[in-house]
């Protein structure tokens, strides 16, 4: 189905959101008055696939085509797919930080067409669900529940979470947000970062650690919040997961590549640390996957970034990028 | 099985603990050197039972009869009970803060029994299981992560909790520590209580609510944290809960008995509000009860007060009251 709005205004230039996130079909449609005067628009509100259940590129393709922008979530781009588009589309929008998956950056310049991404837009709802996956394995109000619904009282101790010391490995926006929320909740912090803040580690009180090791070895809970790149993948592996105290806790909300293939799991086998993780690799993940057969896991299927706010946000940043492009202006501008 | 400890010393009182939750008897264990010197020590690890399930009362009765003080946790004392162990027993320790439940004060007054209790052990547990319901509920760890041992790959959106109204009933010392708890993830507080601490409430940036009703008026949230009493049982009804805004939180960690019987259920019914409940009446929550087919409510079988630390809150504050009694003083004396 298509949402059209100003089609007979053939004088201004057309902006197509090619598919649409269910979720994200609402955030959009609210905010498209930004475009009046400035662009006709045709929404697309469904997901296009092909009949493997992935994405049809060259329907995809033929949405795109007729536009000046396109404003997309999810879409990955091939270059034969930015070859096909680049006579008409100028300036391309993406509903997320790290473009890299979706697009070849720097095709895409070469080309002459204008990369826009959304930033932060997902740091607190990122930040509440390591807290969330956090609470879960000390409370453990979920399990209790799903057991409620099998057995009629089942006993379970708990664990406070207040008094211990939580390790965060990566200090941007979603980094910086956890240590935030952390405080209040009676949680210690132990920070390790590239460049670190020393401001904010003041303010927030947080101990610096000297390197990645000395927060698996230091901290409780030990929380990931390093962006994907080259020097970041596989950065932790069996070294770091083998400092951990009995009892520790690992969350992963940042990327499953952080870690290195298979040694978390190798880890968790031993019985005596937990994890909360809402990223895996490959995405989703394999029904198979052996980590689904851990007692001593929670798993939530990256749903972290997914509240309504950030979803609006993501939008917004979006149609900000899109009319700034439009009116000769710059925002959130990649390549 | 019973743990017997200087037991040849028969020119020194002796201290029975009758019965053991599990997970108190690791905590007792290592606090029992305290009577050293004051008492002999008989412990129970075990709760004996009858063939109902139910408390053997005779055997309980058995085992505490040659104690001067008895230490118990979630022993239910008659008054013939009462009265056949008053010969001996002259003081009875409980491991909670209300007691009325467990033993008739006055009787215990009468036959001359010190009565004594255990309180704020769990303030921060209690606490944070409010918060830990509150993430269940908006954030769904532990829904997703029982949906993904059933299903590959099961997209939900979240709602973040930063921004919400919390509505506290009640100001005592766990609502008080939920107060706490709460400012750093981003919550605004809206409190009634009974005797309003206006200190607190300017230093944890609390809106003072003119009744109960405003409170469920205008939270996003509303926890319950009032003493059962008769002044407070069956205080929240429909006139209360029809209050709730679309979309609100009703969070029991308290009593079940403050909300009139079946109307939250009934409440609940109209799909529009959440609930987290760790408290039922009666407890256990029957197998039928129409609470368990709710799909809006998260259940947990009270268990925010158990924590490892709380248990060893009141097994501190049990073996202090009893060698305040031994060595002539004074500690949690309620009758």
């Amino acid at each position: 189905m298509a949402i059209e709005i100003d089609m007979e205004r053939t004088d201004l230039p057309l902006v197509v959101i090619p598919s649409c996130f269910p979720s994200m079909v609402e955030p959009f449609r609210r905010r498209l008055d930004a475009f009046s005067g400035l662009a006709r628009i045709r929404m697309y509100t469904d997901m296009p696939t092909g009949v493997d259940g992935k994405a049809d590129d060259d329907e995809l393709v033929r949405r795109m085509a007729p536009a000046t922008v396109a404003l997309t979530t999810g879409v990955r781009f091939s270059d034969a797919m930015l070859a096909r588009l680049a006579p008409t589309v100028r300036c391309i929008t993406f509903g997320g930080t790290g473009v890299a998956n979706y697009v070849d950056v720097d095709e895409a310049r070469r080309l002459g067409i204008r990369i826009c991404n959304a930033v932060h837009y997902g740091d607190n709802a990122v930040a509440e669900h390591a807290i969330a996956l956090l609470f879960e394995i000390t409370h453990r109000a979920g399990t209790l529940n799903a057991r409620m619904h099998e057995e009629p009282w089942p006993g379970e101790d708990i664990t406070e979470i207040g008094g211990m010391t939580m390790g965060l490995i990566g200090f941007g926006g979603i980094g910086h947000r956890v240590a935030e929320l952390a405080p209040g909740l009676g949680l210690n912090l132990l920070v390790w970062a590239r460049h670190p803040d020393r401001d904010a580690y003041e303010r927030l009180g947080i101990q610096a650690a000297d390197g990645i090791d000395d927060v698996f070895a230091g901290a409780d809970v030990v929380s990931l919040h390093l962006a994907l790149n080259d020097a970041t993948q596989g950065i932790i592996g069996p070294e770091q997961l083998d400092l951990l105290k009995p009892g520790a806790i690992v969350i992963n909300t940042a990327r499953a590549e952080l870690i290195r293939p298979g040694t978390l799991e190798q880890r968790l086998r031993r019985g005596d640390i937990r994890a909360g993780l809402d990223v895996f690799s490959p995405e989703p993940l394999p029904a198979d996957d052996p980590l689904r057969g851990l007692d001593n896991v929670v798993l939530t299927p990256h749903v972290a970034w997914r509240s309504d706010r950030a979803l609006a946000g993501i939008v917004d940043q979006c149609v900000r990028a899109a009319t700034a492009y439009l009116t000769g202006g710059e925002y959130n501008v990649v390549a």
